[in-house]
């Protein structure tokens, strides 16, 4: 009867009994519901790829509780040596470009190839919200149901930097859970793109004929960031518009220098929902790898996002210290009065303040 | 003999004697070379109007050595009451559009009009080459020996951020020296732009007809920044072009939101060597200042300025004590080489290294 139980659980999960080595561990996972496996359960459950152990770190990782968050680190850590070795995508696009039916199409290609793909999401408005932007997981139904795609929703946080920390633990998850390929998707509003093109190999930008948001992708530099556009809804009526399209995007592309990786960004031109397209995108993704490993690019490029995320993590933690600080909050509102009424200038003011912690 | 070399050395400085109120300080500041004025005896030369003391305070403002700078902060501190009365202006575009031909002609205009103007400069390259784009007074002759304007070499630095808090204090001093319009400067590369916009009250973008430089001005947001673009060298047959340029920018203008201001930023053509279309631009600003003056914006925004420049400075200040602490050089480079071999995580290595300082 329990071991029924157990089975449907595993079904319902996409758990692949064959992939389990160390089934002792997941046995007690999911024998209790209230049981609290030990971290070197959860390690060996999630390297021996079981999802029930993946889903219950990632939530560690995205605890408050402080010794949840202790034990997250630890598990990240030790995953770290079996981690890196997938292809970790971001897929960027206005709200309406057919993101997720993109996802749900492009998935299913790669499940299809025998390829084990993770689908997480970048939110900065569930920093407010608490909300998740792939919640509904109901938009991609196919892809829910298949036992090789996992489907996180997006962390929730104070910040996008914590948001951001904790998408980055959980690619490490994912990768030391057999992972191939990592796609994050991102809403496409504030600081979102430039969040998720610091953590992802590849960065691909969604785009509508006619949309006319080409100024807000150059002003924000998202153009610039795409190592390519496919011009998605190519079918029907909107073919032709389309193929418009990807000539003015392959001109506008060439205003901008080569980019360290020596890749030169692809337009194309997909239809999600008629699946058409979605096989070159992922050959043209294949084909960048290829290249950037060999020049070392790859390496390089995951190297210098590591760096930037412990010089990012690093500043905001020194900017939170401090303007969190007792001492400084009404210290702050004091220098700012003096500073309208002329009394005193911002950079004496920001003087006074440094050294009242000093 | 040694009243007539004073005098000589006044001409030559432009200071107008009827202005002196604090004679006893200006003596005393001139009649020795050698001789160092106390901080009372400046501020009060400089109140009264005094260019050498001016040039002397500037230059304690610009020192290396702590006796000088708090010397310099007092100076500051003190002619805060006596500043903020007059228009700041910040006059960027790229090299060849005629910045200097321009602001001659500009700054001309105004002190015809009995206004006293000071010109000073942002150069982010200073802070590498220690030079200074205003260094080569001649590109202004006339503007120079004009005894209504002070032109003064940009400040160079360690850092941008250094170079602005050294621009912003001279501004301080300048308006406390009853400059009643304070033209800046920037050679609009790197971050120049930004820093400027910063720090003044109005925003003057100089272009070229078809100098194609639309797309850099879009992507690093200089367009935006702009209360006014004025198309230069709108002379000789380049007054056709000049003028198409002013109706493609007009509409480029209308894609951007409205600004806080309530300003619509305008578009005009100029020919700063025939000095046409000068008086134009000087009117608009004056629109410019009465509406934002009426609805408040002209104060609220110098306030949220000076709220950035605090804000910045600690920031800057708190990164630099972090990285530049004897405890964390070593540690951050040992923590990258874990990094690197994935033996941690970019956040479990910020944990880490901040956690030294604890």
């Amino acid at each position: 009867m329990a071991k029924k139980k157990q089975s449907a659980l595993e079904e319902k999960k996409g758990v692949s009994i064959s992939e389990i080595t160390s089934q002792s561990s997941i046995d007690l996972i999911k024998s209790k519901r209230k049981f609290s496996p030990s971290e070197k359960q959860l390690i060996d459950a999630i390297l021996s790829r079981d999802i029930t152990a993946l889903s219950r770190a990632i939530t560690l990782i995205e605890s408050r509780n402080p010794k949840h968050l202790e034990k997250a680190n630890s598990i990240v850590k030790a995953c770290l040596p079996y981690a890196n070795q997938s292809v970790r995508i971001g897929v960027t696009g206005v709200p309406g470009v057919g993101k997720s039916t993109f996802i749900e199409a492009f998935g299913k290609h790669l499940t299809n190839l025998g390829k084990r793909v993770a689908v997480l999401a970048i939110d900065p408005s569930s920093t407010i919200t608490k909300g998740s932007i792939l919640g509904d997981k109901t938009r991609m139904e196919d892809l829910v149901k298949d036992e090789n795609a996992f489907i996180r929703p997006s962390a929730s946080g104070d910040s996008l930097g914590g948001v951001a920390r904790k998408t980055r633990e959980t690619i490490t998850l994912c990768e030391a859970a057999g992972f191939d390929v990592i796609i994050i998707e991102t809403v496409g509003v504030g600081q979102s793109e430039t969040t998720v093109h610091s953590m992802v190999d590849f960065f691909l930008l969604l785009k509508l004929a006619g949309a006319g948001d080409e100024l807000q992708g150059i002003k924000r530099g998202i153009m610039e960031m795409a190592d390519m556009i496919a011009i998605n809804k190519a079918d029907g009526d909107n073919l032709k518009p389309a193929q418009l399209a990807k000539v003015e995007f392959n001109s506008a592309l060439h205003l901008y220098p080569e980019k360290p990786s020596q890749w030169h960004p692809k337009v194309v031109t997909c239809s999600a929902i008629n699946n058409e397209g979605i096989d070159t995108i992922w050959n043209t993704i294949l084909e960048f790898v290829d290249l950037t490993k060999a020049n070392n690019h790859f390496e390089d490029k995951r190297y210098e996002q590591n760096k930037y995320w412990l010089i990012q993590t690093i500043e905001n933690q020194l900017k939170s210290n401090f303007f969190n600080h007792s001492k400084i909050k009404d210290a702050l509102t004091e220098q700012l009065r003096l500073i309208e009424s002329n009394m005193t200038t911002p950079f004496a003011a920001a003087d006074y303040l440094l050294n009242l912690l000093k």
